[in-house]
């Protein structure tokens, strides 16, 4: 029986990964992963066998790399990011069962919350909350209720997966949910293709945030009360009493 | 002018530190911190000068680091967990203030929501709020709203900071204000030294979770409405529809 590391390699880049999962990744037989995620590795591990499924084929994925452990290979499976938020660790651990084979072993990684706040700034020093505005797997009403909730709650707030081909104008959508509560001056940042070639981060207000342009290699961050813009990046501090 | 880094160590050990981190801690000249997180480096990265402060003294850590390094010196700063996520940078920015010097880089790191997460299993495969109970900085009214936000949203809800010598109760009081929106049997994890000798990892319920004993060297999971334990693991389903 071999082993399934699930592992998350962070935004991209060699630098940004832990030295346990580079060891994991080097220690592996077979690398197994979605494309994007795989091309963004395979350079720097070869001699490894890849095998590779498309962007919604997530539990295809998990079982085929559940049965090459089973069948005695050492499997790793990247996630970007991190390898348990929004990762495939749940599903690797639900379509394993009640059986104990293969054994699973979760290596975290650095998520784009972690990873975008370095890049805009600092707007993450206090209470957060993280909300997809992907709707595939998650009904839009609750995705509405949470926006509302972390808002009321003065949460700074990261969004993942703010846009795609199929739903272009979901960010736009929040923002609305988001002002009904909070100011259009309330200062946000925008992280794109963090740790990649072409990395870029933007401070801007939420009215403007409304109608900016985003695409599925970005990372939204809003702010809570406190944070603002200074000298281009974007700053939350510690906390609501004088330091 | 030297450069200042300020440097996610992630959970303490090595393995779970990043590339750039490792790489930041080697090329510096000193490295400053608190002296609990400098004592995780210290044996790894000898022929450094080293400078610590107490706990509490947030603002004369930073004040001390930036002066070193506009003294010539490059300086780490380092911070357990992530740099930005209840972590220095934001108040290395604010005091630098509108002067460009020195040279200020934010090096992401594990914080404990990703490395106790993948401990525990997988927690946070959905929509999740970070939440500090240290009422050192925040009103306590505040962070009860937070809560109650949260759970109200039903979103899967990470606490750092669960109890301290100076706070042993506040777990329990926000348990008792989560337990007014959640059941009794809702899975919660405890994750404890993370990524240090002794780590361990415990998998109850809510009811239970208001009676347990925690520490400062804790960080606490609770689930969302779709969150089970499963062998001894404490798992969130991706999304709400079938996969």
């Amino acid at each position: 029986m071999g082993k399934l590391s699930v592992v998350g390699i962070g935004p991209g880049d060699y630098d940004n990964m832990t030295v346990r999962a580079d060891r994991a990744l080097k220690n592996s037989q077979v690398i197994v992963g979605y494309s994007v995620y795989v091309d963004l590795v395979k350079d720097r591990y070869p001699g490894k066998e890849y095998r590779t499924t498309a962007m919604t084929q997530e539990a295809d994925r998990c079982r085929l790399a559940l049965e090459l452990a089973r069948e005695g290979r050492d499997v790793a499976m990247v996630c970007s990011g991190d390898s348990g938020i929004y990762g495939m660790a749940a599903l690797i651990y639900e379509l394993r069962g009640d059986s104990e084979a293969p054994e699973v072993e979760v290596i975290p990684g650095l998520t784009a919350a972690c990873s975008g706040a370095a890049l805009l700034g600092a707007p993450l020093t206090h209470d957060f909350a993280v909300i997809s505005l992907s709707d595939r797997l998650t009904p839009w009403d609750k995705i509405a209720a949470r926006l509302r909730g972390a808002a009321q709650a003065d949460l700074s707030i990261v969004l993942y997966n703010p846009a795609s081909r199929g739903r272009p104008d979901h960010l736009r959508r929040a923002c609305e949910i988001l002002l009904e509560t909070l100011p259009e001056d309330r200062p946000c940042g925008i992280a794109r293709m963090i740790g990649r070639e072409g990395e870029s981060g933007k401070v801007l207000t939420l009215g403007e945030l409304r109608d900016a342009a985003v695409d599925m290699f970005c990372t939204v961050f809003i702010g809570n009360a406190q944070t603002r813009a200074m000298g281009g990046k974007l700053i939350t501090p510690r906390g609501y009493r004088d330091v």
